[in-house]
């Protein structure tokens, strides 16, 4: 899968993955209403709503990006029916070529990760096999160790699929324990350590392993210095667009050849509608020229 | 709901927490063929089988112990089945008077944040409220810092309900970035004087607040270190029984009045009808005796 992601990257020439993150204050009013007359004001029909959303972001991009990447919570929020339209969502995406990327950030000890794992290896019942929730790549959460990850690093290699690894994320507070400074390096570079070592367990052919690292776009130096910490890993960037990177601060993010990252826009493109009243309520037309606009952004 | 969780502890005199993690190999032969024939080798018939476990460990324990821990992953390896078995496993607790951890270990930037906090705040659409998660509690990653557990913070105020950060996991590779040591004190001591501080935004009326801690039974020494560093704080404690721990090793994680803590145990109840032949199939009648001898070992 690490493979088929570089690939996929290279085809399109595009290094973007849409964040499939919607809320109820996105949804156009006509849809809205529409559900709510059909399903009354309830989970279902916000569930409906999302998943009519998110079909129509993927149908207006799914030849000009090789991702989406849906964030889970936006769907737990709304209870099982919320999770019913993140997994139809994935299958949709499935359909029409996408590689999945989970926003999970699982993480926990050794007995329950192996069974987060059923998130990209499937779930064996006794000789019947069922790919429940049918990721290609999930986000995962260091703070317990190799315990949390070991289970999926397994999984990668029966199944060859994908994860991302948490080591420096988007947000303000990242710097709370991440940039907490333990003799010549920081923590994040420690964790960025482990998960290079981590990767040479399941590597791919073109040089990049499938264990990859989550590097907030948000922090320009700290991107250059992980590329060349971690040649071998793969990068998942957050923070683009509605969190204030540009193409121009991710330069050194990838390496010389231009690979080794894909980077994630969310608000930017699936929310790209509100911002110019030219689309009315086209929210395919306007994702997709956000999405266009971003991929020209990230030439180099 | 820290008083809550204080007060019922203190009338059934007992600190314990049952985990209700089932797998499938846990499921007694004579549910697992029942609940087989009626749905076949699929995840519904596991999702009825956890359902009807758990139902009977609940029935069989609701009057000796203040609370139950469903984890998630469990569940989630069974996709919507399995989490439609952890909402009705939820459910039932809160009809027995149960109180409910619910163990997620979610952690992420802050809108991401703010719709997992629907676990413990419910969903708002327009004008319509849904709790549809009903945990009383949760557990969090700290991994991102305050921006992951604000919401949650903003969410226990609102409706008296509480969460766990993780400080120190109970797990082998806990110590890889949670003991590393930064001048004169580890990754953890500082999580957990950052879990403190949160803490003073959500005090309850006993002396604790609504921000606990998850602290590892199977570190003895710094389980009595971080009662003292966090003197406010309440804990969660897993790792008792099948991981090693014993009451003994727990007196130091308590207060002087022998309060500020709940101890997990999930296989070693749970799963009690296995260690003894005595008890057959009847998962119930041993997981009751387990907990009763755990209820003896925890008493100072």
């Amino acid at each position: 899968m690490i493979d088929a992601l570089l690939k996929k990257i290279e085809e399109m020439n595009n290094p973007t993955v849409v964040g499939l993150d919607p809320t109820l204050d996105m949804i156009p009013s006509g849809l809205k209403a529409e559900m709510m007359e059909q399903y009354g004001k309830t989970p279902r029909a916000v569930a409906e709503m999302f998943l009519t959303f998110n079909k129509c972001i993927m149908d207006s991009v799914y030849d000009i990006v090789p991702s989406v990447k849906p964030q889970i919570a936006m769907y737990e929020k709304y209870g099982l029916e919320g999770i019913r339209a993140y997994l139809e969502t994935i299958e949709y995406a499935k359909e029409k070529g996408l590689i999945v990327i989970g926003d999970i950030k699982r993480g926990d000890i050794s007995s329950t990760a192996a069974a987060y794992a059923a998130h990209i290896e499937g779930t064996q019942i006794e000789e019947e096999y069922f790919d429940l929730w049918k990721e290609d790549w999930v986000t995962l959460n260091p703070y317990l160790g190799i315990d949390g990850i070991q289970s999926f690093i397994d999984a990668c290699n029966k199944k060859d699929r994908g994860i991302f690894v948490l080591v420096k994320t988007s947000n303000p507070s990242s710097s709370q324990l991440q940039d907490i400074l333990v003799g010549d390096k920081t923590i994040y570079e420690t964790v960025a350590e482990l998960v290079e070592e981590w990767g040479s367990q399941s590597m791919g052919t073109m040089g990049y392993s499938r264990v990859g690292a989550v590097v907030g776009a948000t922090h320009k130096e700290q991107g250059e210095q992980l590329r060349k910490r971690m040649p071998h890993t793969f990068f998942l960037v957050p923070g683009y667009g509605a969190q204030g990177a540009t193409g121009a601060d991710l330069r050194g993010f990838f390496d010389k050849e231009g690979k080794g990252c894909i980077v994630n826009s969310s608000r930017g493109i699936i929310a790209a509608y509100k911002k110019n009243e030219k689309f009315g309520e086209d929210i395919g037309a306007a994702a997709r020229e956000a999405a266009l606009e971003m991929k020209a952004d990230l030439q180099y």
